[in-house]
């Protein structure tokens, strides 16, 4: 249940047909997920965010393109943002993430999830050793 | 500042004293972080997420050793864990990661806050395509 | 899917009747939403709550109520917290939010997200500019 | 680092002294921690928090003291607020906390932590069973 | 609507039925919820995550086990984890928390969401008297 | 203690000389805050960042600027991010925002952690009228 109205001829705005158009094109195929159709209720907020979405996530870099997705669904999982975690989840299997790959994406996210508590609630204090600013330039 | 006092002589325990060893002998180095030293002010809780961090992040397995420690920095970033940010990042440099893989993994973990508060700022309706219980088995 | 049951008939018990006349009388409408539905499962932290909503939000003060509810959206959204998020957009809407108004909203609470990342990420020293106790009484 | 300004005599103002002086009766302590003195920025701000704080803290209730300062320490962990895990840890063990429940404390905050990434990261369905509403009256 | 396909026919494999035996012996009940459904998908991960489940929660221990259950419930409410909100509210009550009890947890709970967003924008400094290497050995 | 080392001196690459040139324009004042200096560190990061930053926040736009900055520090507060709460608050002020109203933010915000903490705790279901695609066009 969204909090704006999806349009119901979302492509009869230029600028929103742009968008859709360059979304498929990027990703070879028909599908609009929710995300871009809700967005479309303001054609600027859509197209600042797939032209960020496009050149952060499918322009070719330093990282995996499965890794990518795979560090986009850990930020989203701490966030308890459900749908990222769909989204990404089906984007990082669609870049080759196996069953055992998911499973070991999860056991880390999780233990990240317990050590973090553990750290803060011991409020463990920064070692020296960890400073950037004290390394050897 | 630690909730808990640091032990002035945690190795005199000879549970603590083996798990520092098995640090030491697992990392290749005599440093100890202030993760484990405040974790052994109860030798029970220092043993079991040791034996479990270990056998997460020091293991081999399907992903790699950098990208492990780049999901566990994604995370910590994300519940806001500064003691784990930093020992992860480091972790993370010490298995290769360069600055410009450093850059681009705060880029994406930057893009992921924003667009999970964006998705539930909307709260953009699942799609039927993310079903996982719905897809031919 | 509540974790508790709705009371059949909460207005039987004259402490629900009375905060449920106040929030009518207080907003001019008929519709009492879940929030306050399913609180008077315990009638004494319903009437706390309504009367702390209703002394902040409900009150002439020195903010805008539009604005008001607009901040209430932003914690909403970063603590994902989806019934808060629509209850508050709503109110939001009701006080003369507008669609680019809303979209402005979303944009802001996203970038911030964004760069709380970025600087939780950097774990950047905080500057000595922004002490408070250091400025000139 | 504060954002507000410490007041170098909040005492002076009959407000803040109240509430001071109602503080040090509660605990039986000269001691004022830094949350009131900087709370004290803002005299209504500062009685309406202590108000709060001592019904629900500070008086008789269904759970035991040591309990509650527990619970207020879990939450704190989990939104990574050190200062408040500093006060309410120091409070938990004023209340008879031992090292032991301390560890213990700090291995089911950590466990719900893990598992919380876990349900999040599967986005496990909600057992029918769970539904309050659903259950006989 | 989960990220990972429930098993149609989970007990076939061994080392699942192995775990669905001890979860139905050490709850006394037939069911099993939906967690342990979808863990399954990686047999391994359900087994170490049912093991510390059942050593934590499920093991005689320092702390009574209805208080063990509205910690975990705070940690999950703070997460957003809706479906172990869930399943640890049913802990709870099964555990003997009253309707009373569960108002109480949530008060406290709200409460320190409350003076934690507090303590967060203020930044109060912590006090030198909460350093627990400070204190006397 | 950041995880990047800042440059000695980051103006003479002629990129980050560009945005240290234009926020010192931008803002009318010689001072670069921590963020930019250690963002300077991956030259496209601090451009990218900088760049929709002032898009965002210091274009003149449908809110007001004070009420924008307002907005950042609620959701600084929500993520813990200390470093951002300590800059957007400086920022409000510097915008206008006496104490009284920084008092008001900070109740608004704390109320607002305390009822999603609530409607999590409570998992309120969504009430029918909220939903926008419900709505007539």
């Amino acid at each position: 249940m969204p909090t704006v109205q999806a349009c119901a001829h979302p492509e009869q705005d230029a600028r929103v047909r742009a968008v859709f158009d360059d979304i498929r094109a990027t990703r070879k195929t028909d599908f609009i997920n929710n995300m871009w159709r809700y967005l479309a209720f303001d054609p600027e907020l859509l197209e600042q965010t797939w032209r960020e979405v496009k050149e952060v996530m499918a322009t070719p870099s330093q990282l995996d393109p499965m890794v990518k997705e795979m560090l986009y669904v850990a930020v989203s999982i701490t966030n308890g943002c459900g749908y990222c975690v769909h989204s990404h989840t089906a984007a990082a299997k669609a870049r080759g993430m196996t069953p055992a790959q998911h499973a070991e994406l999860l056991r880390i996210v999780a233990l990240a999830g317990k050590t973090n508590q553990l750290a803060l609630g011991l409020q463990v204090p920064v070692d020296a050793a960890f400073d950037a600013d004290a390394s050897p330039r």
